[in-house]
């Protein structure tokens, strides 16, 4: 079973995908290190510039020479004066937390980034082209036929992600070789697109079955995943692979912040929340003061990425000050397993036990 | 995997459970087929009183002479006062859906069952050890060390419910035997107990792991578990056996209103929400216009027993019109895989299918 259709595909040893975490988690040595221990390393590149995304990747083919991939936005349509708006109100609720923080505060919000957006993610994929990665996942919805024939001209293995069996569906007609099944389990951004009255929050052990029942492409698991028993339930379910996050994200060569990883490390299982308090998109965190005191404005704030934008001097800072109460401490909901340990020995480790449970 | 210490324990051949879902869906047919077919039956005797209990329990032994259990609601202590109040305002919300199903209007709400429900819950236990049930298992908290003793003596085994870790362990320090363990997939009523500032929504894929590495007792996984994936991937996880209720809410034997089933029978995974508004506790149901019109209302309605008193009539009137919309259709997160077929194919097709995954 751990010889499968992914590993083929994706031409790894093991179906382990380490979860393409942005905002400076997925450092080239823990990427390559995870290609290089079998599994597939994923450069979270979803704020990165082109110029940055192009410099790491060149940096991971100096560590590895095993496949890795690179994950991308897809951008969405943003209402500049709609935001703008509400990045003045949302401003008032952030300057009290500011001054906590000896922030200076703010009143306008610089949104020119948000206007190349798009510009950005194409140039992204030309470098992803140029670069020759094998690879591609996209999160927040799917790209155009355009960027998908293109990718595909080149041969390059496409990933989408899915929250239900409507958006898992939408993937394998849009071209999607793969698909990344995120259940209610999972930390960081939701990765839903379609609309709907509300987030869509499917736990694995319902979702997997259903869209497996429902196409035809391998599916790979995401949510909670933290060891060889998550790997082989997945399996069981019917996926072919797992991505994990919170895992890797307390392994030495994570990029996360000392006080982040600390605060998985020692955290239960019912801390985490949604919120998108601190970007405009649902997310899974730990619950902090910074979640608990806009919890009241949640409503009322910009869309992503305008309201990743506004926070990020108060993210910033809190780090910088060793302080977890304001920053964004994503994680799935078992956190109880997360082990500050190399890539090498969790990989290890997941294998080992996998093979282990015995089922007769 | 399959024959195991919850096998041996319960004296059954799979390890499968009926769950007890109370309220007219565990009827003896059902029961008896399910402990028949080699799984665990259950009456969910929660709204029952003692002597329709006895009753049904004298009816079962005629069809079976395998192990049967019981389910009982643990009472929580209920503010009269309190609730008289959020009664006459929760009846001018109710009203107006009273009109539409041609339901006389209601000002009072008579809650002298509520006075009783302490003694309802000790006549249950006598009748459980009179009528030498051989397993008993408690929904929303522990009962006390003196029922725990007493039931202990007669060599009855007794199960706890958690959705926690911290609940499981409660549940463990408390003298129970096995725990039920339920995730966010799960349908039907909340079994959490402990205060918690939110209502604990962790999906399977998280909890059993993390419950199992701090409990040693055996734990039963429950919440969206409908066919052989489900029970593997249980087992993978560490569980040792699983709970499946909306899988046999549809069976031919259940009692379930044809209304009601042909709605899960027709459900997708992201129709199911949390609402309070039927019964005053969180439960998971198929997302309809009570749902949606008592929505703005829900954080003032009264406290479980007391809303669902109130209710009754109107669930019982869109019934009678074989009209779901104000009907409480309970259901878990997997209505996809929902079937209308005997128990016996049911169990068949979930051991046929479990066998057939190619671990290796």
């Amino acid at each position: 079973m751990l010889t499968n259709e992914i590993t083929k595909l994706l031409q790894i040893e093991y179906p382990i995908i380490q979860a393409p975490m942005a905002g400076g988690i997925t450092t080239s040595p823990l990427v390559s290190e995870v290609s290089n221990s079998g599994g597939l390393g994923m450069i979270g590149a979803g704020y990165m510039t082109p110029v940055q995304m192009r410099e790491q990747i060149k940096e991971i083919k100096q560590l590895t020479t095993k496949p890795f991939g690179v994950n991308l936005f897809v951008p969405n349509e943003v209402n500049v004066f709609e935001n703008e708006i509400k990045s003045k109100s949302a401003n008032q609720f952030l300057n009290p937390i500011r001054e906590q923080l000896n922030v200076s505060p703010k009143d306008s919000v610089d949104i020119s980034t948000i206007h190349n957006a798009q510009e950005t993610f194409h140039d992204q994929v030309k470098i992803v082209i140029e670069e020759k990665v094998s690879i591609c996942s996209f999160t927040f919805g799917i790209p155009s036929k355009k960027v998908i024939n293109e990718l595909k001209q080149h041969n390059i293995i496409l990933v989408g992600t899915a929250t239900t069996v409507k958006e898992a569906v939408e993937n394998e007609k849009a071209g999607m070789d793969i698909i990344v099944l995120q259940g209610s389990e999972a930390g960081g951004h939701r990765g839903s697109f379609l609309d709907n009255d509300q987030e869509s929050m499917i736990g694995l052990m319902s979702l997997i079955p259903q869209v497996v029942d429902n196409v035809r492409i391998p599916i790979i698991a995401a949510g909670g995943i933290m060891d060889g028993r998550g790997l082989m339930a997945s399996l069981c379910l019917g996926a072919k692979g797992v991505q994990m996050g919170t895992a890797f994200l307390t392994c030495v060569e994570s990029g996360a912040h000392k006080v982040y990883k600390e605060a998985v490390l020692n955290a239960h299982e019912d801390q985490t929340v949604l919120t998108r308090s601190f970007s405009g998109k649902w997310a899974r965190g730990i619950k902090n003061k910074f979640i608990s005191e806009m919890k009241k404005h949640e409503e009322v704030l910009p869309d992503f990425p305008v309201q990743n934008i506004l926070t990020q001097d108060i993210r910033k800072a809190s780090a910088t000050q060793n302080n977890q109460d304001y920053m964004s401490l994503w994680s799935g909901q078992s956190p109880r397993l997360a082990k500050n340990q190399t890539v090498e020995t969790l990989i290890h480790n997941i294998i080992a036990q996998a093979k282990n449970i015995p089922l007769e």
